[in-house]
């Protein structure tokens, strides 16, 4: 149960920590491409949520662990209220909620910005591993995720191999994010 | 009012993201100096909830806007739930409540690591400007908030000058976190 355990508790924190950033770009943007990404994420959390908790409760059937165990439901928690109040601000996107301008003007603030980009057929990031493409050193941009089909990549490494159609999510100033939509449509 | 709302909700979002990140650091290193600025930085938010609730309270008189206002609460609660759930993690490193180890291993697979270190009076980073050091080049490091005495900077400019007993709140790479430590104290 450990390893599962684990690989369980770690992506359900960078899953709630890349809604969190999603969420504020969805109202950003008022893209309700994004928000719906987040409000699916959050079926995810719920489904991980439950197999942590039932990971846990097989095995607090020994009481000098149940202690412990308390600490991972802790984090589980935390990670959730995270993702639900992400849940909530992308709700108003899809909702079709009136929002008021301060709300652009406070999130536009930042120098940061996130990028979400889908990878046409030709880009020139199609094919090419993280790795060889420099993304961060030529770009300024850190890739945080990568969507592909149904299953998410989070952290990719620099091994990790783009494709046409992957969906990329990075983070950086917000001229780095332009070019690497620029790269991932490829446009010149 | 409209300026004071934006500042408030920019610095609350920002606020909340860092204590987020925080925690989970605190939670990492068990770190009761990183866990009790989160808890500090709890109070600061329900500060500024105050603060926000009354600006809107009076601008609600106006039944037009009130609609709109709404959204704002929104963003302002769903930071705060964010905040609240960090202040958790931080209050059971506060409280030494037993950590499973399973938690650690979730959160050190990432590359990703935040930094949190003081300015030294031997350190090169002294009254030197964020810009002059080129920080994010040299060390792969972005500063995302300096800390001097009871006021925060949040994504400072390359302007801002970095003095003595500053701490500096940075992410990165974990090797770049290191290198950071090391300018921050002086080391060689």
């Amino acid at each position: 149960m450990q390893e599962n355990v684990k690989d369980l508790l770690e992506e359900m924190k960078n899953m709630s920590s890349l809604m969190l950033d999603l969420s504020y770009s969805s109202v950003f943007f008022t893209s309700k491409d994004i928000a719906a990404e987040v409000v699916e994420l959050y079926d995810r959390i719920e489904n991980m949520e439950e197999k942590i908790t039932i990971h846990l409760l097989s095995a607090s059937r020994e009481p000098h662990l149940a202690r412990k165990l308390i600490s991972v439901l802790e984090v589980v928690e935390s990670a959730k209220r995270v993702a639900s109040a992400a849940r909530n601000m992308s709700q108003m996107v899809i909702d079709n909620k009136e929002l008021h301008p301060i709300i652009k003007e406070a999130l536009q603030e930042s120098d940061e910005g996130i990028a979400r980009t889908v990878i046409s057929g030709i880009s020139p990031l199609a094919n090419r591993t993280i790795g060889d493409l420099r993304l961060r050193t030529e770009t300024g941009i850190h890739i945080i995720a990568v969507r592909r089909g149904p299953k998410w990549i989070f952290n990719p490494r620099k091994e990790t191999r783009l494709a046409k159609n992957d969906i990329l999510i990075g983070i950086g100033p917000k001229a780095s994010c332009k070019k690497l939509r620029r790269l991932a449509e490829g446009r010149r």
